[in-house]
């Protein structure tokens, strides 16, 4: 089924106590649209950049199956910006530098072939932006919604309107405590739920990833990785590996969802480990199928 | 198989964002053998208290099968006490006072009976006292040793020493990167492999707990709870389910040892449901049979 992912494609530099990249390709709908290319080609992207960004990496998507024809380029001016560097531990980043740049004027129309887009992921941006795709969407079939912190503290009334719409929310632990107001995961996936979302899914890095639905709770492990390079982009890797499954397979029951994670969490632990998209862009179907087999090892038990 | 318990037998006084608890029952090796006494009933506690200690504490763990010959009762003295008061997080403490009291003289000599115990848990304590208890035992099948970060910071060497004589170390993730030095668990495995501890368990709260061993993995995840009242005591109640649950089986293979953290994870998962010992001297078999499903079902996936 048709793949619609919107968000930021840009320019990251990133420190982390492993290296550092400069000016590397970035961007939430960048890593969600990779990610997803390898479980589906029926992709369509939406996004702005400026005339700064490579020709090679638009044809590099288009190859991988994702139609372009949503992204805007906009002559004379710069892609959006960021740049951040990452603390000892990993968990935590500090954020050095943010240039909006095309960004600010970012007011998506959405081609009309991707209008009747069935699967619907809508990367990290303004809610305004989120409600506004919303909007022009003829019949999704499932709309996931990934945010931050950010926006709960600037913008917590539109936040709110924007979930109210969506089917699955991704956000990480601290956030749901934060948009909930509760500590326990299980009380805040309660009030969320009564927020609109029937799914919530808290993403905790390194430590996994849970669902919540209806009172049922799945808990996927994260890969222990020898060496994690660059964090950047592990959120919007999983999303892409998550709604990249659920579309191809067209099944949105509890289980397939509880598989669309463990493909996410697969998709997630490769991307860490190079900067930017480099590992994102290099894996195979039996790279896949190992990983897979590494979860699967990795939490079974007879008891 | 015989458990050999040893630690501390003690009072808390603990504030969590939950409440307050004066003076109430706690100690490392007060969780291990409750926690423990739902797996098997053949238990030898090695432990001291002063006179202050209660009686019907001490008849209630016999009542579950704890021999508490080795529990040195010192007249005239207090009983080891500390107070923690819990942050917002409840993952963080601090602690506002510790009374050593008779644990400063512990010196601990094994009745005989207890010397050829198969089993050992070597709960939280100076590595001189578990180098001393090792030095009096036959021939252990299995030594679990629990610690903490303020040995790391005061007694490494010594504490070196125990590790190298242990077969399962377990540890919070915090701990076994000051331990190793390594920032990722993988390699931070496979340092302290070297120490000594074919086995090493990471313990993670309410993200669960890691098993690693000769290059294998496993991911244990902690359910998410509605509330949790009072963490304390949380790491010795997986303790103590572990190793109860692999005496009872008298079974060290690997896939027994991941039956054995996920009866830990159950225990320990009722442990902080109240403060205190409260919860854990309440149990039944049926409470833990229905929670061992829940924690099946948390983590199944058919993929």
């Amino acid at each position: 089924m048709s793949l619609l992912t919107i968000g930021t494609v840009a320019f990251d530099t990133i420190e982390t106590p492993f290296g550092r990249a400069e000016r590397v390709v970035g961007g939430a709908c960048t890593y969600i649209s990779w990610a997803a290319s390898y479980y589906t080609n029926n992709i369509n992207l939406v996004s702005i950049v400026g005339d700064d960004f490579p020709d090679d990496e638009i044809k590099a998507l288009e190859a991988r199956g994702v139609d372009m024809s949503g992204l805007e380029i906009v002559e004379g001016k710069k892609s959006f910006f960021w740049e951040g560097k990452y603390h000892e531990n990993m968990n935590q980043r500090d954020t050095i530098a943010t240039d909006l740049n095309v960004l600010a004027d970012f007011d998506p129309d959405l081609p009309e072939s991707f209008r009747d887009s069935k699967y619907i992921m809508l990367g990290n941006l303004t809610p305004e932006i989120q409600i506004k795709v919303l909007d022009q969407l003829k019949n999704p079939k499932l709309v996931v919604m990934d945010t931050m912190n950010f926006w709960m503290d600037i913008a917590m009334d539109s936040l709110k309107k924007a979930i109210s719409r969506v089917d699955v929310l991704t956000i990480n632990d601290e956030e749901a405590r934060q948009l909930s107001g509760e500590y326990s995961l299980v009380n805040a996936a309660a009030k969320i739920h009564e927020m609109g979302p029937a799914y919530l899914i808290i993403k905790k890095g390194e430590h996994g990833a849970l669902l919540f639905h209806q009172g049922n709770i799945f808990s996927a492990p994260a890969l222990p990785l020898a060496r994690v390079n660059d964090p950047t982009g592990a959120g919007d890797s999983f999303a892409g590996g998550f709604i990249g499954h659920l579309a191809k397979t067209d099944d949105i029951s509890f289980e397939n969802m509880k598989r669309a994670i463990i493909m996410g969490s697969v998709t997630a632990s490769f991307c860490v480990e190079e900067f930017s998209i480099g590992k994102l862009k290099s894996l195979n179907d039996d790279d896949i199928k190992r990983r897979v087999e590494a979860f699967k090892a990795l939490v079974s038990f007879d008891l």
